[in-house]
């Protein structure tokens, strides 16, 4: 059981458009319509954030959240899914975690770093838009506690090493984490660390005994990262809230797409596709 | 053209015998029968050890290793023969020039340190049958001026850190090797490296410059390997001189599947399988 | 001479105090006679924050820098002072640009990731005190050119594999910098990365060709970062900002004993300590 | 005490002459006086190899080992001696365990990986002598008894990766170590891996759950391994075996110069020096 392998799609994530691939979601309908094709090839996790429905803007208001949870649990209502507490900096940060409060996710993104999170044209270094994203610790001691009361499984994101130390800070603390934790190790963030199998062997080195973790990256390092990973023990997240393309860079058709990648890269490392229920037992999430 | 994927099967190796997997081939027409067939899934390269065609045992004499090359060659005149330059404690050191020097490979192994070389049963740790393996500095020298000499592409075969660093001592003298020279990263036999990660990342850090690079593994190392190298710019040996079965454990068909099953992967790593001209073209082998 | 060692003392940093080390400066005159004894230990560089001279308390006015900067210059001439270009998140970014401005320091530290900064009680994990520090890009480009305008050399300062990552994102573009650069590696920091092996290593191999390279650390990872730098080919900072006690936990004397203690380990690595003027060669300083 | 460090003197090994360096030790009471000066300078263990007291070529006799075993004991009762198990392929094997079986050492070199064994000129690459250094499976199962039957403990030395994993599949077996297991990690040997930050981080990383561990390295690596293992807890073997020089690249007075220097840099480390009985605490080995 534990070597199955659980499949995320990361359906829209806060920034990419329709102007850049037509299947980015917008509506309720369209991420229900993204969760269930994306179900049918292999995901058991679907990664959330919101948009406006009319203009596709990032949206961070609980109702929308709401509204384009129900609708993939109305389609799908299997899947586990994974809620983002991320923000933007013009909203007061406390912001995060009223979707949390409020929807009780099974599982939710925890962000473990301050950082850069900044949108690059690689060829020039150019920086297209940036902000400063914050993740204190006074935050994140907050957000812990706020997702054990709602029984939401943090999906730690390591955007940098320090994201990783800062975490074993707070494990010094025995009232915010269960353990064993889940991770999600990031790669190809601008501001963060680019994939790169010295920061790979060394971020798995350093998870706690008995953690899970997953894989994502940005671009291509979507599928440098999912192979890796797959070969090694980890689980892959893809979705076009990291990538909009397949590897020979033509636009994905849909996260299914992406996801039936993933669940052929699955099968040539010998391991099998984890259904909802496998993956709640994996990830140590509470059956339903 | 240089992001292309060439893909070698080892086709037999000196041990596995047909009592473990029917498909390992003994008699020239096997060998020609499984090159037949790897080539069409898309492998380029064939390295080759030799057997008595009736009882299956390695064999070292220059007349076997005629036979095989001469079998394969007419069966597939395209493809690239990689002869093996190893041998046997009991035959004298320099029985391994021999072949090399008369039948005169486009591609052959090069060992690269003495090791222990062991065949073990991993669930109790018993050494079944092993041996120590020399490659004297001495006979290195001598073994690649021989190379030079017959105009054969060494594979620097990489089974420890001390093989990589005792090229590098090589390559302080200029009369031995053409740059950019070409590796074959070996993972999982008894007396070198397993698998892994630090390994992996670090042994390509200390590649020379420009050098290119395959992987291989012994069981299920073989996938692991592969995978880790497809999305990291290396090209993959698979076969069935290291590993007999599928990711699934089941007996691998042939070697054609196990190349299958590489070709999948070259797929999904978003490159392209070379055919045998491209092959000589990445590495540095004189087009024919 | 590209061997001899660059000694740093950070003398005081923005945060400890008397209370902590009585040897703390807080008077441009207590400055100036930690640089002077530092300085016949064997430093060529200090590294300065300003500090109010009657309550001790960090001070960020180009007045208080310009106070301690005369006062060292006029009793040690020869000395190079490393500036800090830091800030507390209270006051606007970009007062971190004036004293750099105003004040044409021959080194002066470069921010290179946003972050948390935070001081641990790293027994129980409790954070006693922290902000999130921010150096985003556009800020980072704004101090690499003023810098560049006032022939101020900027030490990038590596918290956190990030930093690396950015600076090379920076060097993209050829306005910023002029190479070889100079960094230090900063191990210890809440919210950074503390000292490892693995991250030394890394952190080194990711440096610019032909870099030049010091490192520092909190508490006794001062002495564990030092030793490794020294028989590495890196210098080294140590002083009060980092670290109050000597390698038996007493306090120390003064930033001197620091000193002292870097060039014995300078001399047991079979290395000698560089004079200021040796300095500004190796750091690509101009001469004066 | 589990951070007082011990040292070690590895006082001639089997090459050194005195025409590199005069103090080298071939008679008895030779060895007993470099062995009475390095304690004196706090080495706690010596590391011998014997010689002809006539002509100072390596001698692998018991009756030497006895020699020079006894009068290091005559002279200095409470040492560790630390006797080598090595040879010379001239030899049959098996007279490697001659010494350890008569002599019943408290400590012994255990050898773990076949290898090329090379004296070089670096500058040229050019291989001066060499051998093949054979440490089978077989042998070191032997060897492993035959120390448990004499309660000699085994101290692995590490010249290679492979030598670390060869370890640990014999572990699998419980009959050959007891547990705490004690290494030594050697840098610079040509044929195996050279002083390097990777391989250090690694290698520490792979050792056995509570292992204890040394260092040592050739000519100048015996100062970069040793400086590195003090501020990560390692112990320091320095000698002239490894090296006759001082770090400023004057000949060493003796093995006590050499021991000084590692005492030094114990206490920059903040550490101190054990005395024999710590030493054996440390290494598990019983009190005499």
């Amino acid at each position: 059981m534990s070597d199955k392998m659980v499949l995320t799609a990361a359906l829209a994530g806060a920034s990419p458009k329709k102007s850049q691939n037509p299947a980015i979601p917008y509506t309720p309908e369209e991420f229900a319509e993204e969760a269930y094709k994306a179900w049918n090839e292999g995901v058991s996790v679907v990664h959330i954030h919101a948009r406006d429905p009319d203009t596709g803007e990032a949206d961070w208001t609980v109702e929308r959240f709401r509204d384009i949870n129900n609708a993939i649990q109305d389609r799908c209502p299997e899947l586990i899914i994974n809620m983002t507490s991320s923000g933007r900096p013009e909203n007061p940060i406390e912001t995060r975690l009223e979707r949390i409060e409020i929807l009780k996710p099974e599982l939710a993104s925890f962000n473990t770093n301050s950082m850069n999170l900044a949108f690059l044209n690689w060829k020039t270094g150019e920086v297209v838009r940036e902000f400063v994203y914050p993740n204190p610790f006074w935050f994140m001691q907050k957000l812990a506690k706020a997702m054990r009361a709602t029984k939401t499984k943090p999906e730690c994101e390591i955007f940098d090493f320090g994201g990783m130390h800062n975490i074993n800070i707070l494990r010094m603390r025995d009232d915010l984490f269960e353990e064993p934790m889940h991770f999600q190790l990031v790669f190809g963030v601008a501001g963060g660390i680019p994939f790169d199998l010295h920061a790979f062997a060394r971020l798995k080195d350093l998870l706690p005994d008995g953690a899970t973790w997953s894989v994502c990256g940005v671009s291509k390092q979507q599928f440098q990262a999912g192979m890796v990973a797959a070969v090694n023990g980890g689980h892959i997240r893809v979705g076009m809230e990291d990538n909009i393309r397949m590897p020979n860079r033509e636009l994905a058709k849909g996260n299914w797409e992406l996801v039936r990648w993933a669940a052929q890269v699955t099968k040539l490392a010998g391991r099998e596709v984890a259904n909802a229920e496998e993956a709640r037992q994996i990830l140590n999430i509470p059956p339903r």
